[in-house]
């Protein structure tokens, strides 16, 4: 695993302030591995929490901000100005940060999804980014070695033609209305359509399982059956999610998200099954995998062990087998790995970073499914909307 | 665990010969607690395989038949003639045999599903059986001590409105196309729509996954909106079964069912959520299953151990908690709480041992789904069918 | 498997009346495989159990007897008198009925410890059996197919040479003292050294323990090093086992038994290590089993399933991959493979089925071990006691 | 969780130059809460290696060294100096350079076991480090969140009283003789007796296993009986250990370490009985734990997740339950609560965080297990060593 202190990458951060989840994380894992130093952030709009916020961080005070405009005007004109900037606001807070930094030449890291509405994230790819600007979506699961790995087995050929994909994605942390309690800030906008878009838990999660289900099996959707629904009394948007999936080339796929599932913390799940062989692996054991070549035992692949056909390239394992790494360091390998590609070493994983492609398409499986569940839940295709 | 060696039930058996799966299952479920005894037998149509085949069983050469018109006939005459019959043929050899037993006032254990097309399952419910003989469909997974408790914890409550059912029943062995080898009679007449009707695996397990959803969690179908794939070529009946649930009162439902996902043996599967709490349950690791009551640590109850509710009346437990039970004992549980019903003291069996009318509601399901898939997955009420 | 009910052997059985654990389970073996017709017993030496007892199971009411001598003489005599007998009496109840039995020409199928004490064990082995009568000693655990793949894994080299052998058996279910409750008979004979013997957990379940782990690996032991400890109050016999073992050959293992450890309902499980790989069983989920080809992944071997390797011959299954069979069935195959021995079409049995040396090695096994517990853990050799 | 980027301390490294394992543990765990700056090192004893491995970490020349003494001396003359160190070199080197950074008045931060003599152990007591410099002792695992969590449920009582206490660590790396090939460092030092000391497999992770056992369950020991083995021809270290433990007030134990059993990554496991309940967790899936109250379901005990007594408040929880945290950042934990001591603010966890004294006692534990098994595995007391 490479560390690279002598080219840190200065980062700036929009949202994230006191008490942010999803902040604190992209925070974690620009530091994991060295590549980023966090010299600049519009933490909060609030002016109070911002500056806590900031001195706590170790952000000098004139680096401070309040608005992102100000931001990434100010950064854009410093000689030392920050390279790349994380954007961890909710969802309909995505479009402005990006484009604003994209267009003053500097790399932005963007949390799913990518935008709250499609023609947001059509916008987006219009736009032409100062200087070659590159831009990361955090569909952080594709960092998982394992998940690497699966790919790389399914584009190798391990699995022979894919026929059934099954993917799911249950929590259950918004069983009950929490949204309603007036502490749950983060439950609130993420049940709240102006702020998070059409889409509840498909947004939330759903995005992140038809992310993990695209990038792990390369297949190309057709169209989608969906019947999305809101349990929770008084919920505005969906919290459980079904899906059936039609693929190019005939594989079929079921995808599930549930945010009221009770006894599931952050269960992403996905299983592939083709004519040769079967993929299983769960996110909340990470470090293994089952591959079974259809006539023999299933194998237990593990993290930095043995693997029966040739290891990815691209996992990237921080330390050995049998030691477990999570969900920071998945996170850590999208940002080094963004890193290389911002310093310029980094070709061989341009194809591999979620992009704002993956994003586009990522609003588009948003849009579809939402118009199918309001239409009795007829095949629509991605193309449609 | 209940022995009555003193009033044993004299059984006959028809299919069953040398080297068939079910049949063996079936002898071994009514021998484990001692309430039948084998001795007569339509085995086999071919007259040397009936033969051989009872000879092997220890019946006695003028009760081995060669049809099972002449068995019901003959038995019925017999002062020690057969109480009860197994039925362990193909699909569209379950109406004839079923017909004619009933009608000679014996009682009829028939394997599911229980006829070939929804047709037949609808004209047996109209025959009138002699002498009040009662009729057993082994949809065996229902046996289980742990689905029995589950089923009595939904209803008592603990689970609170249920709102998902998420059931799949992945196996893997037709991923290859075995009918076409010669040599494997039981994939031939599962995936020859003459002998298995119009739903290859979702007749074969769909049905079972179904029942399984719906014993559990006694929730009404209102309707399904079903893709079924077969995936191998010149394969002519589904081996992938993907299937939305809508239940009565709102709440969702998926069913996957699969013989073509590698890595997996026999993944019968549940899991029920409500609003208060979640129920999962593997079939094959059938001793163990997980509860959570919402906003606190998931639970592992086992069977025979500790429960933290009271534990299901229903639930036959043979040896302590940690000695695991298996199918057969599941099994051996649907025949022998039938004997205490032909007996005459098992009234409270009666409502939880799998009925003609729930057989009917399998080709219903069946039937729904199939035409749901051919009209391009609408959404198909089982009352349409 | 076979089933051959036209040549059923006749049993009887000394103990197991009415509420008693193991002689019900004995009978359910006895029944599975359809092997075997119980007609005479001496199931309690209280006149009302007994007659209580033998007519539920269905006995004539001549061929219950409530002496086992009685019963050996009459049954002896008659004509159509047992061909085998059951013993499932407590330990220091095994050495009469067995002597009895094999003098009178009955075959003996006897539960474990084969005796409350070594010299007993030695007498048993002086006795010469009428026309030859044979002997079984159920440890059940050992009729697991894996258990017996394992078995002929490591015979075959598959291992490589074993170096390190960690087999355990927790229960928890004498955690409290249960046996001065006054409602606990099983829990009071085997905390009653008058009953059991020296040994408490390492008599019960103890010697289940190192008889599979000497079963698998065929590795002979040198000596034992232990530490026997009694934690409940007032408890006369251990309830924990701590020891230490060396092979011949230079293997060394970890054996622990406890019935003071909550959480473990039956938690039987061996591991065995060699120079070339390692295999991994637990009883409670006894249809899976792991091997290690050392810089392999591991594989995930199954009852009926894909093997790597040569699968056993010796393996008795009887349902596919992925429909369990649990304790039940593993008990039923020493049946039912005794059932040939005794039919005289065995042989290839006999050297699997546990002997009568096997139920003397394991009392050499339980008394150098309560030797070294009470001389301060030292080294005790099986051969010295 | 708290990050503390206003006051960040400098921090210093012997070892851990390029290739080394556990420099770039300790690295990275230095980075994840953002605590250190890492601005010095004598990162190897050979000038290239040291210079090149300064320079990709971001050192300035003039802070790279490649005598710890040199850098003790220098790093205390200056007024931006390094405030403490990490010493992450093999056994044998670890009780010069804690002298000479300790009586430099910087804090320590060293790799276990803490010297390769019980002798140096004691020896570092001795040592009167200047201006208060603190110790840390790395063992890491006593940071993940759920071992912390074990630790206050024992001393809460939730387990009643420890009865029974079962540790293990088992690897595999070592099956073969790889520290005969040439290419394998870490392998080489830790199987030859003048870097690693008395003890192989003991040492290096029998101590862990030790650690874990006395940090959760508090209890003192008594005495060990011990029998270590070197398998692997001409390995001239213990790599498989098998130990008896009684503790203080009448607890048993058995701790198993082994780096020759196939298929274990990196297996280290603890279970803890009580006579009111018990524990169960492994390393290589952090994030659960099972705790059993005698005579209730088995409960699955979640990092971040529902806890059915009151959660740890020394558990350090990044990310929400789920989404799996694991080594590094347990690691971590011990590097982040340090810095608080460092900084004055982190009373609370002193008595927490490894100290000297547990150094030394792992030192008394190898060496009275070398001394047991070299004497017959007779008992031997901590005390007389």
């Amino acid at each position: 695993m490479a560390e690279n202190g002598a080219r840190k990458i200065r980062l700036g951060m929009v949202g994230g302030g006191k008490g942010a989840f999803i902040g604190y994380v992209h925070r974690v894992a620009s530091r994991i591995d060295g590549d980023y130093d966090l010299v600049a952030g519009a933490l909060s709009s609030r002016p109070e929490v911002a500056r806590e916020s900031g001195k706590n961080l170790g952000l000098a005070e004139d680096r401070i901000y309040t608005s992102y405009e100000e931001m990434a005007r100010a950064e854009a004109a410093r000689e030392d100005g920050i390279e790349a900037v994380s954007i961890v606001t909710p969802n309909h807070m995505h479009f402005g940060p990006a484009k604003a930094f994209l267009e003053a030449g500097i790399h932005v890291i963007c949390d799913k999804p990518i935008t709250a509405t499609l023609e947001d994230a059509r916008k987006l790819l219009e736009i032409q980014p100062k200087n070659g600007a590159k831009f990361l979506l955090t569909h952080n699961y594709t960092g998982y070695p394992l998940v690497r790995q699966a790919r790389e087995m399914v584009a190798s050929g391990a699995l022979g033609n894919i026929r059934v994909v099954q993917v799911e994605y249950p929590q259950d942390w918004l069983t009950e209305p929490v949204e309603q309690s007036g502490n749950a800030p983060g439950a609130e906008w993420r049940t709240d359509p102006s702020r998070s878009g059409a889409g509840g838990a498909i947004g939330d999660i759903g995005t992140h399982a038809y992310n993990l289900a695209r990038f792990v099996t390369g297949l190309k959707t057709e169209a989608v059956a969906a019947d999305l629904t809101a349990f929770v009394p008084d919920r505005k948007l969906d919290d459980n999610v079904h899906i059936m999936l039609r693929f190019e080339g005939g594989a079929r796929g079921m995808l599930w998200a549930s945010q009221v599932a009770p006894g599931n913390e952050n269960g992403l799940q996905l299983r592939v099954y083709g004519d040769k062989g079967g993929l299983e692996w769960r996110q909340d054991n990470p470090n293994y995998m089952w591959f079974t070549e259809f006539g023999k035992p299933k194998q237990l692949l593990t993290r930095g062990g043995s693997i029966s056909v040739p290891p990815a390239a691209s996992m990237n394992i921080r330390i050995p087998s049998g030691h477990p790494e999570g969900y920071l360091e998945a996170f850590a390998t999208l940002y080094s790995q963004f890193a290389s590609v911002i310093r310029g070493d980094g070709a061989e994983y341009e194809a591999l970073l979620p992009s704002m492609a993956d994003g586009v398409e990522g609003m588009q499986f948003i849009t579809a499914s939402v118009q199918s569940s309001n239409n009795e839940s007829r095949w629509t295709r991605l193309s449609e909307v």
